[in-house]
C-alpha cells in the first residue's frame, strides 16, 4: 500500500502527465507539490484535446483542478 | 456495518472500478488511498463512455472527482 | 427530532435509495457510512434515468454527490 | 433577531418546503436537521418543475444542495 | 470601514434584496443571519427574472448561493 | 511584496471594480471586507456585460463569487 | 524539490501569466500572494481568448479560480 502523496514524492524529477478539468493536460517534470496537490512542473507542455498549445518553463498548477497525475 | 474507508482498505491490491464526474472511469489495481479518497491505481485503464482511451502504469486519482469506487 | 446521521444509522442493513447529482440513482443495502455521508452499499443497482445500467456487489459512494438518501 | 438554525428548530414536526439546486423541491414534515442543514423529512413529496414525481416515507436531504427552506 | 457581517446586523428588521445564483432574487425583511450568511427572511417574495413567483411568510436562505445582499 | 488583504485594506474608501463569476461586475466605494473577501460596497453600480443594470446604495458581495478586485 | 508557494515567492516582482477558469488570462508583475493563492498583480492585462480586454494598474485575483501560474 502506498499513500497518494508518497507516490507523488517518488515522481519528483520525473516526467508526469497531469489531467485537469476542462480537457486540459500538462506534461512536464515534477519539481514540487504540497498536500493540496498543487504542483510545480518544469519544461511543461499544455495540451488541449491532445494538441500542444503552450510551452511553459515553470508552472504552478493548482491542485483543485486535478483529475489525475500519472508518473 | 463497515466504514467506507475500511472497505477501501480491504480492496488494496484488488481490481477496482472508479467512476469520476464527467463520464470518466478508471479500472485498475488499488495500490493506496488517503482519507480524502485520493487513490493510487496500478495498471489502470481510463475509459470514456465505456471505451478504453488510455493505459496508465501508475496513476494518482484525486478524490474530489470520485462518484463511486467499486471493488 | 432525529439527526440525519442517526436516521442513516437506523437504515444499516436495509434497502436504501440514493439519488446523486447528474441523474444517477443507486439502490442497495446500506452497509456503512461516515460523517461525510460517504456510503457503502451492497448488492447495488445503478440507475440512470430510471433504467438499471449496472449491478455492483459492493460500492463506496462519495457523499459529495448525494442529493438524498431514502431508507 | 433569529438564527437560521433556531428557525429550523422551531419547524420540527411542521410541514416545510425545501428548494434544492436543479429545480428539485421537497415538501414534507421536518423530522430533524444538523448544522450542515442536512435534513430529515417524513412523508415527503418530491416535485420537479412543480409536478409530484415521487413520495418518500423518510428521506435524508443533504444540506449542500439546499437553496431555501420554508416552514 | 465596516465588516460585512456588521452591515448585515444593521439590516435586521429592514427590507433587504438578496440575489442568489441561478437568477433568483428574494426581497423581504431580514430576521436573522449567521456567519455563513445563511439568512432568515420574513414576508419574502421570490423573483425569477424580475417576476414574483412565490410569497413566503418565513424562509431560511442558505448562504452558499448568495451573490449579494442589499439593505 | 504586498498581501492581497493589505491591498484590499488600502482600497478602503476608494472606488473599486469587482468582477464576479457569471459576467457580473460591481463598481463602487469599498466600505469594508473580511478574510473571505466578502465586501461592503457603497454607491455601487451593477453591470452585466458592461451595461449598468442596477444601482445599490449599500451592498454586501459574497467573496465566493469574486474573480478579481481592482482598486 | 520546490514547494508551490516557494516558487510563487521567487516570482515576486517578476512578470507572471495567470490562467483562470472561464478562459481568462492575466499577465502582470506579481506583487504579492497568500496561502490561498490569492494574488496581487501590478500593471496587469486581462486577456479573454488571447485578446487584451482590459488593463489594470493593480488587481487582486482570487486564488479559487486559478488554473495555473507561470513565472
Amino acid at each position: 500500500m502506498q499513500k497518494p502523496l508518497n507516490v507523488l514524492n517518488q515522481a519528483i524529477n520525473k516526467q508526469v502527465m497531469v489531467e485537469l478539468k476542462g480537457n486540459r493536460e500538462y506534461r512536464g517534470v515534477l519539481d514540487g507539490y504540497d498536500p493540496h496537490m498543487n504542483l510545480v512542473l518544469k519544461n511543461a507542455e499544455e495540451l488541449i484535446k491532445g494538441e500542444v498549445v503552450r510551452k511553459l518553463v515553470v508552472t504552478i498548477v493548482r491542485g483543485d483542478n486535478v483529475i489525475f497525475i500519472s508518473p
